[in-house]
């Protein structure tokens, strides 16, 4: 994609200095930039590189007085860094929203139906009584299993498998590799010793505006819905088991694990690697640190725990420091003794 | 699928209180329960919901009796809980292995065969020399590498990948996304500090009723096999290493981590997140807990370990309790420092 | 592949005891050697076998004195252990290059390129304008994103997922399910407790002779790259996030999960399960032990970091040892206050 300066200023309200039929098709960083390449310069720190920058164009703020000479085109905005994120906004999801048609061979099943400005890549495979919204993007090597529903504006990457009866909901993005709707791990020990499976026969339900990390998995549940709610975001290979509800808004690190039946509450945020027992209940409001371990329900909301067996943050710091230095402790007390 | 309530009856030894023609084609829960689906009562905290629900019968046991009007249809049966039990495991059975025949496109090499009533769902891959038993289901975008060998009744789920020379057994379950078969990480230093890879020329072995969850990897050998025995289930995201053993009926829940050559005995329970260093043993009816370590061979049966280098879950729930407020116990150290 | 005795005697230098032109496919460990295959012996305790195996042929050093009769057939080298693991890598080697040629049905874009001898497996998918270097294998149901480039040699298994703009180098291997390039978990607080996604706009670099495990993911950069440089070998279900650095020759074990933006030295070891923070340094030469946590730079090289909190190993099994008996230690404060 290619835009000229004057299509970008028009964009974000700002002002080309210069010959506005340049074109860009790429946003560089400052001290990266070269021709074809748009940058932008918000901190003053780094302004010597607009010096020297071969970037087509920097957009800068309104206020900007350049003291020395430079060789690139500027677009004046009101203001430098909200501008450019503004443009990288557009630029993704412009990228993200281009694709529309079909790429063969591909399979969608007769009685499934795709809305409007859909895309299907190559090798993915759309089972049978699947309903897709509008503007749907379906990569190459996706997999939707039967009666799937995908709600409006929804990006599936390459290679994820959504199992049969799993709903998504709109402005949702599934990254490459997650499995959505896998059995839950539900075995009945027999009296012999071995394991009986007991059938999954639940789904799982994605509520509009989750993300889904790379290669994450999340399980369908026994009987009812393993539930993430609206603007959940879920980071790379977590682990969410069957029948758990994961509140509104909150956000999971990579490598975290959820067991069954558990039920997050809103606006969490639970660091990478944190594993959390199965049938408790967490909190709203609550942080759980890196490679915390949560056994026991959090009734109150707004903590933040931390260490193996989570407990407060503030008492696990003094905790862990005295354990870092166990051995000096332990040396007064034979000093105590040997007084004694 | 949809079954009549006398034909449902017939298979559950039970007796249909009206009509015997009605069909349903769902089962529900029954306080959700809608036309068409068919639900059970057992627990007599839920007996108001007969009263009060839509769906079309429920199952409950010979001796119960109503104590209001009802608009649903009865199916009398010994005992409600396990007669519902049957009907999904019966349910659970008959759509897993109902899908027959070949979807196109996918590859199967001419030198490779498949027995009777198998499925090969639509960008399934099998390479050359796989033998492939009666009643396998190979979902869409499986791949099978050459020389695979597969055992009747197993269900290969969409995009597993197995790697060259796997054997699997009968009556397994490889859930989307498993790898069964990648080379092992073995990587020999070198002198200049650079690594070079070990030809990991072995296999893997999963005897029969053994279960692998989304997204797990399991290692081929570096020479010999990795083997995972009869009825082990695996849970999702769990990682076993080249040369690992796992013991029949063994359970390992998921993000569970097995180091290189260790090998885990018979009907042990390990836990999410807990991780087992290489070229050790563990004895068999082993408990380990949740996100813990063990590094050392653990020779008695019959053990519980738990803690970040685990040991006896008594000892470390003393030993945590006090960990939790070492401040405490350095204070108290102060004050008969003081006194001292 | 099929080799004469003759063939594999002219590859390691040594020779054949016997007929030159019996045939060999697979190699075999000694105590389970069977007609076709080749074996070793270079560890004495494995004398016995030799007596008793039926491989086809064994591989001895030139100074080897049977001291009984047996059936093998005899090749005689400088070492038997190094002739043994040439043969093993010339064997690997061999079967990872010799597939050439492309699979139907398979896509690539008119605007790729590929190099000679290279191979493209059924269901494969390249996007437009990716350059692929000589002798690479792209295996089936594997993705490769638009602008992707690969340089020679370099092998990507089944189901592995190269998002756009990747540069992969030469001598790489990626192993089934993983994803390079993937968005990174980069998502912005708004004042109404939703979270709005950053565009992750940069891409992965991995140099050449990386190697990549099953199921491990590498994030996109949020602008830049995420590297992961010359020699470093990462083993499966590894979680390298947006914009990290991982120095050349530096070995990650399985599991391990590294955050946004930080900086891994070379000839560094980290083990499994480990953790580390967001934008921190770590050290050339530094070890991370199993499960440990990082959470703030090493500037040190050369250091052992063990514990949940990591420290220096030695202090750490110190207090651990300790910790693991807490009990005690609280007892003799007791006894201590009793007498106070």
């Amino acid at each position: 994609m290619e835009f000229t300066l004057g299509q970008l200023a028009a964009l974000l309200g700002g002002k080309v200095e210069g010959d506005e039929n340049q074109k860009v098709n790429r946003l560089d960083k400052i001290q990266e930039g070269l021709p074809g390449g748009i940058s932008f310069l918000s901190n003053s720190k780094y302004e010597p590189h607009l010096y020297e920058t071969k970037a087509t164009a920097v957009i800068v703020s309104e206020d900007f007085n350049a003291s020395k000479p430079f060789s690139t085109t500027l677009i004046r905005v009101k203001d430098a860094y909200s501008g450019f994120t503004t443009l990288l906004e557009a630029y993704d999801q412009f990228s993200k929203m281009a694709l529309v048609g079909v790429e063969e061979p591909s399979t969608m099943h007769e009685s499934s139906s795709m809305g409007e400005n859909g895309f299907r890549g190559a090798f993915s495979y759309i089972g049978k009584n699947c309903k897709i919204g509008a503007q749907v993007k379906i990569h190459a090597h996706a997999y939707l299993g039967d009666r799937v529903k995908i709600g409006d504006n929804t990006i599936i990457h390459s290679g994820v498998k959504i199992c049969a009866d799993s709903v998504i909901g709109s402005n949702c993005e599934i990254h490459p590799g997650a499995v959505i709707g896998s059995d839950g791990f539900g075995f009945a020990p027999q009296a012999d010793g071995t394991y009986r499976a007991i059938p999954q026969i639940g789904n799982v339900i994605l509520e509009d505006h989750v993300s889904i990390g790379a290669n994450t998995t999340v399980d369908r549940a026994t009987m009812g819905s393993t539930i993430i709610k609206r603007g959940a975001k879920i980071d790379n290979q977590v682990q969410i088991a069957h029948n758990v509800i994961i509140g509104e808004n909150t956000v999971i690190a990579a490598q975290a694990g959820i067991s069954g039946s558990t039920e997050i509450g809103k606006n969490c945020v639970i660091a990478g690697k944190a594993g959390i027992v199965g049938h408790i209940k967490i909190a709203d409001n609550t942080t759980i640190g890196a490679n915390t371990g949560v056994s026991k329900s959090i009734k109150e909301p707004g903590q933040t725990l931390f260490g193996y067996m989570g407990f407060e943050l503030k008492n696990f710091l003094k905790s862990y420091s005295i354990f870092k230095n166990l051995d000096a402790l332990e040396k007064r007390i034979k000093e105590l003794e040997k007084k004694d």
